[in-house]
């Protein structure tokens, strides 16, 4: 079985990687959200794709959920000693990530090529794709205006109440190269536990699915647990949105798309009311044996579906 | 009394040191060489000005003679297993002066205003400032063809034979603000004891000294010692040009700028046929005492000068 997971940041990265623990590589393609790069300090900076590729690979800070574990700061200190923007953290091993991109993008290598040569380079051997190579920029619009979505996540702590999203760029966006292709070979797809507005979203309209929809499954991993995310804004996007953060909401904004879904344990009750296939289970990975069960359990479920 | 001196790397950076421990910030400008400046990682790297400035600061690496003290090698460890250009080696603390001036040079700011607020936030109090806020690149013309600097200086370690030197962008460069005021108001400028082809005659091309001259004491400080340096190129580059290297090689090729030399003990017996004024003494700057001692020596030297 050929299985495509949709990621965005620590959920996606997390469940990823259980997924690569179980399939081999050529069964398995990681597409991820590129709708959060940015500039910075000259930089150009992929978060989701280094989350992820960071997990696979076993270089990601197992505390944040973000960067490089063993990380020293020193560059970052000597940055806010000359006064340069302080508010995102950027590590010295990780420092090198962001320079060489910025180098090879600069040089005109296509994002999907230099994630390729950089995951070669760190021992990814599954194959992670940025959902585009073009340019797709993430715009909060908030009751304090429009923000770029790092001012809004990191700078601004989520603070400001969200009231929409904008996704520069995205309506004339490519699927990067490879992507098309691992769509056409895959038999299902998870849409893994991210956050469904801004990281799972611009994934799901660069790939345009509907066309595929009717030979492939489609298995959404609730992020929303008891109503909360494990981490990240999902939950109070729900709710400034109007809506109440759950696994029955999250079922409801993929609507059309789903064949299934995964909800954790403490939502069972909820999940008698979702009106597809449901998988109850304990959803919080907090140790890489977790990632593999729920990856091992996911794809069961998968097989067991009609 | 005002003093200029004009620096290029260790030996320049080395005897402003020890001008700064004697002098009161209101009467020291040091101007650096720029023509070693490139484009490296994407990144605008200096490394005159921050080898002058880090000194000067108490930051340097004392071993290296560039880079930063107590410096981690993190991201250079990291741009390496990534397959990056790794000849020039840039430490986590030094990569960050390297960030923020790229990013303010990119936002619009001068090389000068940069090194001035750089040296505000690392306790610089005496004035440092580039030769140039315009850029200017020095070429080697070698045995092997035309090299930019850092490439036949750093990548080839001086390997190649040198044939002549080419300063691009030298001849339309205009004085960095502040440079013409320094010179205006100088009642002396020491040649520190830097590279005479790549690092004093970029500076000396940019001043244009000539119409200040009648009034003002022009001391160098050999950087040939017994026909060698402490460190760099200049010995070679003598040799190369069929000249022998020596103090004297030293006082003609600045022939006529020179008020007075400044040479090593080791050439007390070569000091005879130097047909201006010679202070010969201990030039070697093993310690920062060194440096001191040979700033004051010098000083006094200028003093005595008719």
């Amino acid at each position: 079985m050929n299985l495509l997971a949709l990621a965005g940041g620590v959920g996606g990265a997390k469940l990823a990687h259980g997924l690569a623990q179980i399939l081999p590589p050529e069964n398995l393609t990681v597409i991820v959200n590129t709708g959060d790069d940015f500039e910075h300090l000259g930089l150009r900076i992929s978060p989701d794709l280094d989350t992820v590729c960071y997990t696979l690979a076993g270089l990601a800070n197992p505390d944040t959920g973000w960067g490089r574990a063993d990380e020293t700061w020193n560059a970052m200190a000597n940055l806010k000693r000359l006064g340069a923007p302080d508010w995102f953290n950027l590590g010295d091993r990780d420092l090198a990530t962001h320079l060489e991109r910025t180098r090879r993008l600069n040089a005109g290598q296509t994002l999907s090529q230099v994630t390729r040569d950089f995951c070669a380079a760190w021992g990814v051997k599954h194959t992670v794709l940025p959902m585009s190579d073009d340019p797709v920029r993430t715009m909060v619009d908030t009751d304090e205006g429009e923000l770029p979505f790092q001012e809004y996540f990191v700078h601004r702590h989520c603070e400001p109440r969200v009231k929409s999203f904008r996704f520069e760029g995205l309506s004339t966006a490519s699927p990067a190269a490879g992507v098309r292709e691992a769509v056409e070979s895959a038999d299902a797809i998870i849409i893994c536990p991210s956050n469904p507005w801004v990281s799972i979203d611009p994934i799901l309209a660069v790939l345009h699915l509907s066309s595929f929809i009717s030979r492939l499954s489609v298995i959404a991993v609730s992020p929303i647990i008891a109503g909360k995310t494990v981490k990240g804004p999902a939950a109070k996007m729900f709710a400034e949105l109007g809506i109440e953060p759950s696994a029955l909401a999250v079922a409801d904004h993929y609507e059309n798309l789903l064949t299934g879904i995964v909800v954790d344990s403490l939502d069972s009750e909820l999940a008698k009311q979702i009106r597809i296939p449901t998988l109850v289970t304990n959803t919080i990975m907090q140790t890489v044996e977790d990632r593999a069960r729920l990856a091992h359990e996911t794809l069961q479920f998968i097989g067991s579906l009609p």
